[in-house]
């Protein structure tokens, strides 16, 4: 089964709009078992949606298309899918009614562009949108099926998963490939993949796949089963993540859809734990990590984000005499730090970090991106220099990462 | 001009990651009078990559591919373009100093695949890439240019503003049109759409375009000029910026790329003044905000998150009748906070924040969105209650933007 997504909007092209629809439509047709080999995004004229829609009848087995419908916008799509489709637009009673009784119930006057979104296509099989007044339309052509959507997105997502995955599912005899991921912290893509090359190509040998994606801080290493024995592959991509897992266990934080600050939060919650931060470089943005996840308030107590020396010294209690000798980016400085907020707010745990987020400051001795991170606990203070890079904002957002995958270590350590 | 952008990538397909770089791609090239006509996604496979790459060159004068580069993707990418370019491999002994240098700097060893990222097509232009080891080509055939560069986001963006957009602009005599955007804050896109609808209707009949481009907090407004008579338009638009601008003086913080924090810390770097923050909902967001910018340790001292309540009693000296009687989302609490935070981080102005940022923990009198928000400064205490709505995310986000902005009045009027 081969898809391609057909996106149409001008909107999307000047970049006013991501298109987060193309995502979301190929993670469907992905768990599906679909595969959605190419989308296209293109202006909507004439020319451009004839060209696509031929191009990609020649390629695949269903196209999506978006966009192009709508009061304000119907004027051209619908023509032109009337003209490839070789049928004409005619009033359809049952959706006209439809769209009557929507304007009557939020008591809005109905105006000639809202009954002319009940003009549609002859041939098509007309798929009601209940979010909205521009009805999804399914037409087949030399076996390649075309269902024109909407593309606000909730109208198009309600649309897909009522009318449309279901009429595809029991069309085709469909085989979901199986994916899982393992989530990795603290180690470049390089070094992993030096690590784990013979199992690598053990894996891509037993048919299966594997992708790098990285983000900062972070790798995710997703494992795909054998597309021809989709369902046969299950079993194999879960012996491989384990395998995986044995190899790097001191990087592994999650699986799937985990994020970090949430696998501390479960982490602190089950063990009954607390924990507090005192930030420099990271100005604020370990503690806003934590607490963008909701029920943070009961492990969480709260922050000293301590930019001035002079926080560090009276709110955190930092030696003056070694701020002098050793700087605010050092090995002392930084423990004291989350000794410091540990005992002030009463917390398990801290994390601290004083570094250089750049793109100033630095020097020879300590170059932009020099970070010191520390970890405070019940039995001890422990604390790395770690070189972050150059980018301020990346910078800030590794140090981060690392400071609540430190205190993930020292807590599973220590418990 | 006619532009084309082709995605590779299989985590884009299959909606892993969203495809955040066309849109930012299609913004440069309309501010730069490029028409970005088509983009088109499509999974790193040889033949997929041949087949788009000389549909595009019939199509387009400027095809920009993004992805299938990197340490470990290499592998097919670079060989295809090879195969398409007609030229080979071969070693560039600039970027592979450069990768030396790189790792040598991180003090970490240097791999074979590191080493490969070296391997260039012989036949293209090589362009430098300042943040990663991935470089950019451009490559030119029968009439089109084609660059490949990186799919990390922030890579590519450095490639293109340092590279490639100046060269396009060399070569072409270009015709942008002209825009100008005035960004707002505190109030809804409907609500300012109803304040200035006549000053719409006027700038529209005088050949002008407006676009509403909403995201969480903030309006920006764009005022475009006329396509047809791009170097004409200028005046027009700047005209139609002031008036714009006396219409709604009280909402607007800035114009075109500004952003928040940045304005903010540029008026307090001016006054000579500095701030602290007391935050509880908004859990260390502002703090990041502040220090978000480079420079911001001359104006910014310091935060307390205060998530706990204990917190705000024993650190920001809040009273706990208060706390009891009124609840810790209170006008009584969030101006404690904010005169606290002040006083203990010895700061001209503070900023308080406390909330209920949901999705829990609403109450009837309080639902979830219910956000207290205050300023202290020389002159006093000033808070206000808003309703942000019940997504966590936006909600954070939302009401950090108030405290600055907020901030920002205050600051003006006492100055």
């Amino acid at each position: 089964m081969r898809a391609e997504l057909v996106t149409i909007g001008d909107e999307i092209l000047i970049g006013q709009t991501i298109n987060t629809n193309a995502a979301w439509i190929g993670e469907q047709f992905s768990l599906l078992g679909i595969t959605l080999q190419r989308t296209i995004t293109i202006s909507d004229i004439r020319e451009a949606i004839l060209d696509t829609l031929e191009d990609c009848r020649r390629r695949a087995d269903i196209v999506i298309i978006t966009g192009g419908l709508g009061p304000t916008k119907d004027d051209l799509t619908k023509p032109t899918l009337c003209e490839y489709f070789n049928t004409k637009l005619v009033m359809n009673t049952a959706v006209l009614a439809k769209i009557e009784a929507y304007f009557k119930s939020v008591n809005r006057p109905m105006l000639e562009v809202n009954t002319n979104q009940a003009l549609l296509p002859e041939s098509c099989r007309v798929l009601p949108n209940d979010y909205g007044t521009a009805s999804g339309m399914w037409f087949e052509k030399e076996n390649t099926i075309f269902v024109s959507l909407p593309g606000v997105p909730y109208e198009m997502k309600a649309l897909m998963e009522n009318e449309v995955l279901p009429l595809i599912s029991q069309r085709f005899n469909l085989q979901p490939v199986y994916y899982r991921s393992l989530l990795t912290q603290g180690i470049g893509e390089s070094f992993l993949a030096d690590i784990i090359k013979d199992w690598e190509i053990d894996i891509r040998n037993k048919g299966l796949g594997l992708a790098y994606l990285p983000s900062p801080g972070i790798v995710k290493l997703r494992i795909s089963g054998n597309e021809a024995d989709a369902a046969g592959s299950r079993q194999k991509v879960e012996n491989a993540l384990t395998e995986l897992e044995k190899l790097i266990p001191e990087y592994v934080f999650g699986y799937d859809k985990d994020k970090l600050e949430e696998v501390v939060g479960k982490l602190l919650n089950e063990k009954g734990l607390t924990v507090s931060t005192a930030e420099s470089c990271t100005g604020g943005y370990i503690a806003h990590l934590i607490t963008s996840v909701s029920g943070s308030s009961s492990y969480f107590k709260g922050s000293v984000v301590s930019y001035a020396n002079e926080v560090k010294q009276e709110q955190l209690g930092v030696n003056p005499a070694d701020l002098a000798q050793h700087g605010a980016v050092s090995r002392e400085v930084v423990e004291q730090m989350a000794a410091g907020v540990r005992n002030l707010l009463k917390t398990d745990y801290a994390i601290a970090t004083s570094g250089i987020a750049g793109p100033d400051g630095g020097t020879e001795d300590k170059p932009v991106g020099t970070v010191w991170i520390a970890v405070s606990g019940p039995n001890g203070v422990f604390s790395g220099m770690y070189a972050m890079g150059n980018n301020r904002e990346r910078n800030i957002r590794k140090s981060a990462l690392m400071g609540l995958f430190l205190l993930r270590k020292q807590v599973m350590e220590d418990c």
